[in-house]
């Protein structure tokens, strides 16, 4: 049985209120402590955002399919298992719930609440890198929903901890992110007018890599054989059936 | 078959004995060795705490449940199944467990037994770090515990490894723990006068998460049902159906 | 249903491409913030290398097995699971994909494109650590395959996290991977002229773990009857009955 | 079926030698790199032990039931399920593995191949810390066989992980690998001199952990019934039937 759109709108906002909490608090605490040797605070970092996501995959997956990601959510809509109402709706919490996550991490770490981030993330091999990022990280779960839906929490997980080292933007790769990570001048903030970018990037790799495994995956079972018995987690958000 | 109270009461002695010992142990050697770097000694206090709760949980879960923290018992008791006893039983166990551990912790790197921590931990930013990271914790467990009780070791011990880096208080989110750490004036010790506050808030937190996953998790199938199908492992430690 | 042989190819060149892209991505990334400190960027290098090697394997290997290396591929050739002409596309997708990841980790760090190693990687201790680290690699394929297909992803992983340590290689234990890595003068680059003798020791050192493996796993069901049954995942990519 | 004694014995040679050459060489490597950190160092040597240790136990386990470590035959040997005659054989291939993965880690390093270690580790505390280190492994071992199996390899190298850290002795807790890094002068080296204490110290907490597992399990199905639906891995190594 799918969760109420209540419960699901409120796991995406839980659920991204902690990713950013945890992006940018472990920033914050990584970076006051390393000393200046960035490379240790960057471990840091990684290490507390990689297992933070296991953790909110692996708990919210079957209430809300744990998206926390407008690119996600846009990828499921276009492939008919998200419903125009519902996507809106999740962007909403998404976007709400990181900027919750962004003023939780100063508060814990008894910042001021706002901040604007002057942390300038500019230029072609920026964007390039979102591109990357996030054709990574969409290809990760369209890759392994079909063969393998149980590995999805420790594969994105793993893909960002690669991914904040292979990239040179450190793999924001989420919409939702960027915009709260412009309201935190610390380490994982990022400057506002370098956010509409990021995010024009971001979509473009979810969209490329979404169209690239649509064919890789075509030898296999037909999309509607595939969806009866897939296992409803984590993005099946709605029978495929329903009317639109 | 539910083990005998006796073994259950030992495991959670033992578990939080290691647990704490792991902990304090840790952090010593990591001070020890990183030479001023706080963030390196907090990378080898995160790996070694995440590494000891997936082995304690997996090794002891299914005999006592494997809760090692007297927050986690006071929702099992509340949720019915926990017995009043017993959780007086728990508490008590894992308290002095706790206690052993730090003792043995001091003992293997030949230090006074015997130690008051002057580790302050105070203000409202703690407080709140603390219940942010006692309402994450039992999210954890409540949240993945009905869908994939199989992941909770992994997904606790990924937990507080985020915690040691998102939350301004390094995620204590453990009353038994918080008193033995009392005890080192290490690392990882925390004042005696900042303990009771860092109580409250871990109660206070793990209520709220309680709370709203009972509503989050409600239209999934009813308690009742749900409990008759569940894998006994972790925290079930009585028939819900057993006269209180 | 084996995928067709398109979608393998662009499997095998995408996921070298990836590999490849974080392996010399997260060298340049590491040695840029560790402050001097190799030990430290080490550790980076390490975690991006394992953590995506997970991710690739669980991603793409129910597509073309995900061997992204031409030892793998010998070995699977030689035991009659991949065909001649299937094993040199594997070949040449792989050696074109590590190309194009040290090209793309280049344009993601803003460096130029084009770049020849100059990293020494000389002399008879290095040949000795490539044939161990290839040997483990092999054994940790055809050893876990068998009994355990679910963990290769994870196994593969871990094996070349701790080859990065204990071999005076860094355990390439991959020919394509080596060619791609020769094209960029950064942390993870080797000079072109030790590639060949990298080459020779990896397919020695898997030749030998293939054998010693028969031998090993020789009591158990015998091959005819365990391919039957055995999950077509990861490097079943043809039936063993097809005409050569 | 069981595989061969001859088998079995290569199996526990080959991962012994890993295992050593694991943390022989990543120690050396460490330490190289790590410019005077030593908790810098001993996170790559964690991080290498740990992985290794999975991939061996999931590769051999089928094979031998990958002990690689006396302390954990002769609990085998005591519950009745290794017999005396293969105990010696495991217990002399360990031995000789362990030796041959030192020698093997100082050849990939270029360093000479016979040497004697000159790092002291004495004293009550030590004594101490490997008698706990030890406890607690083959409390891991025994505590997860019976309900949890499959989490044997994962459980195994993460208590190591964190017995690095939280023991004062780095947790060697393995009779084989304490000679082997006897004849190592580097980071993981122990003194001669120093040996039989860890080996005493090892085997009480060894037996001490098996008698109290013995205790905490006897409320679950007994024994006999459980060996004959338990898998036969790890550490099921002959029928508990078989005459002795």
């Amino acid at each position: 049985m799918t969760p109420s759109i209540a419960r699901r709108l409120v796991a995406e906002f839980l659920g991204t209120a902690f990713l950013v909490a945890t992006v940018v608090g472990s920033g914050v605490m990584a970076e006051t402590l390393a000393g200046g040797n960035v490379a240790v605070a960057l471990l840091g970092n990684t290490l507390a955002t990689g297992a933070i996501l296991v953790v909110l995959i692996a708990m919210l997956g079957p209430i809300s399919g744990a998206h926390f990601n407008p690119a996600v959510s846009l990828v499921f809509l276009i492939g008919g298992e998200l419903r125009r109402g519902a996507f809106l709706g999740y962007v909403l919490a998404q976007v709400g719930g990181g900027i919750l996550g962004t003023f939780l991490a100063h508060a814990m770490f008894d910042l001021p609440l706002l901040q604007i981030s002057q942390h300038v993330r500019h230029g072609p091999a920026q964007f390039l890198s979102e591109v990357v990022a996030t054709f990574g990280l969409l290809a990760t779960i369209v890759g392994c929903r079909r063969s393998r839906p149980e590995i999805i929490p420790t594969a994105v997980a793993l893909y960002v901890v690669a991914g904040y080292w292979f990239t040179a933007s450190t793999c924001f790769a989420n919409p939702a992110v960027a915009i709260a990570r412009s309201l935190s001048d610390t380490f994982a903030g990022i400057r506002p007018a370098d956010v509409p970018w990021f995010i024009i990037a971001e979509l473009a790799g979810a969209l490329a890599a979404a169209g690239l495994f649509r064919w890789l995956l075509a030898d296999k079972p037909q999309a509607a054989a595939a969806v009866s018995d897939a296992p409803s987690w984590p993005g099946r958000t709605e029978p495929a059936s329903k009317p639109r």
